[in-house]
């Protein structure tokens, strides 16, 4: 059967800040910016989940499209909406909250949800003009 | 010469219900939802072709776009807009009219008319939310 | 107290054909084109919902926007998302679903369920090239 | 001179709560729902400053781009951009950041800084599909 | 009748440079910078077209899409279209073709061509962040 | 370390032709067509700068996104914005400024600024519907 990806969009609000615990105010401020600022700042991140694998040839899909839509909203936008990243969600209260790490987060935990046979992408724009992808590698 | 893929949007609207003939009105329903509603429902399909090759040295071009804008017009565009998939298109008689059925058959239909030198990659927008991508594998 | 305008978006998918009972079916194909198909075809509907008010000074809206979407849920997306308008609503049995009626409609349906201190206003897009705009003039 | 509106885009990510100090928790919590989170939550503003006046005979500009895009980004990017809203800008010591107000405190700022005979309209998305617009009234 | 606004996307590409054939070129380097560089610049101008009125009650239509659709292309996409503005338009030979100055002469221009019972408005993004309208007044 | 791509939107205005000054003008109208216009056209030139690389470990980032920013604002956007390509920028005195050969050129540039431990990958809009990709093969 063909292989297709399908992708569905999602998104969330919340409030982060750039930091290593691991060093000094100064540092942090000299790397980070005011990506540091201490009282927090946020975004609404866009995201997109892709699933690719073979057409089931009896539905015509590759994953139920509303399965996965229910999936997004109950893993990942019920629980990073409306939160403050670095104080409210314990992947990273030692992991800095940048883009690169959130998706990976994001993607272990849809990866352990979804049928191994079908390989994970996540894309996640922070702004409109910045965006990562992650394909579990 | 280097290896650039080009990419072209078109669009079409058209009618469509997801359902399977071997099965109960019931199953269906089961499965498919108010997708499978007998009056049928539609869409703006966003479509965008990409094919990837090297740049021909003489025009700076992998394909020239004016003729792949007219070959999407002419096998696409005028084939799928404003048509009810189910009743109208042989294509999807038995099959099931998902997007990701749909990107398989957008991709057979222009295989053939594209110099087979060229990768071929098909990306379908079911809404602005939902989207699949077919590359012939 | 400022006046404001807040807007929501939503959208629905459906299917419809344009068609005047009172005329022949060459007359409505000369006027309609492909758009009088007698297989129907569709759209996904883009809605912005605009309500113009004053702020109230204790919660600094104009309207509570969950309200509002809760609103748009429950009259406008449930009841137009997967039908066929021209088949399954009674407001289209014998007014034509073009965007300007639907627009209408839509703006009545909500007329009905907001503060008529507010001013209402509809935007609808049926593709993204074509869009209408009602403020119930 | 024909009389035209001329519009800059520009945008600001920011961290900020709705709450009213005057009532109790629980009544901020019953209203505000979790937008009301303690730990504060984002996003990323999408702003729209729209200038309105009869065109130069001599430039051709309402306004020129460059002095308005400089002017939004002095006084609205650099004061607004990274920062927690309710806590470090004065504005909102009192007043709850919803959109509104923070459209109306926008209009304000920029008010004083353009030609008076010259109309202003600001328009702020708050997310993609949440938006407001303030007009002076 | 309900008096509906209906609203067609169009675009073209053009080169251009602003320049007031009255100045000395330092004067025209002051004010218009990179802008009025001599061997020219471009844009993809999107266009949107306005036209308010009462619906038909036979069609349900303020004006036919298709109409509208067909008239933009003849008068504006067909004319504007990979022209330089300065060199080969004869509306820009003394009138600077800043994105308010179009604006002016596509109104002009489709205002000649259109009911004179319906309102008409132009939207103009010369970028994706400036845009200029103009209702004729 | 997890592999991600980061990616950085941008944007420039120029002015080309499509022209091979080895042809006669009547070869190049006909393969080109309007796109020979002897005057020039333009457009808006929407830019997507995709960098892979392992995360560091210690600041969450592939590559600092306000670094890639500046780099492309030094490198491609001061270079590129509105300039005439064929008649000011060295590279396309002979080369077609096609946007196939745009992207390579944009990629050749940027290559020798960026750790060559780090994947490159450019994304080129000539227009919202016309787009090519490089990845540096």
């Amino acid at each position: 059967m063909p292989v297709v990806t399908v992708n569905r969009k999602a998104h969330f609000n919340a409030a982060h800040r750039l930091y290593n615990n691991e060093w000094s105010d100064d540092r942090n401020a000299d790397v980070f910016g005011k990506c540091a600022n201490v009282h927090y700042h946020g975004h609404n991140y866009e995201l997109i989940v892709s699933v690719t694998g073979e057409i089931n040839p009896q539905t015509g899909f590759v994953m139920d499209m509303k399965i996965l839509k229910d999936l997004i909203k109950s893993e990942i936008e019920d629980y990073f909406d409306h939160r403050n990243l670095n104080e409210e969600l314990p992947e990273f209260k030692t992991l800095n909250p940048t883009a690169e790490n959130i998706s990976v987060v994001i993607w272990e935990k849809l990866r352990t949800k979804i049928d191994t046979k079908l390989a994970l992408k996540i894309t996640l724009y922070e702004t409109p003009r910045n965006f990562v992808v992650f394909t579990g590698n």
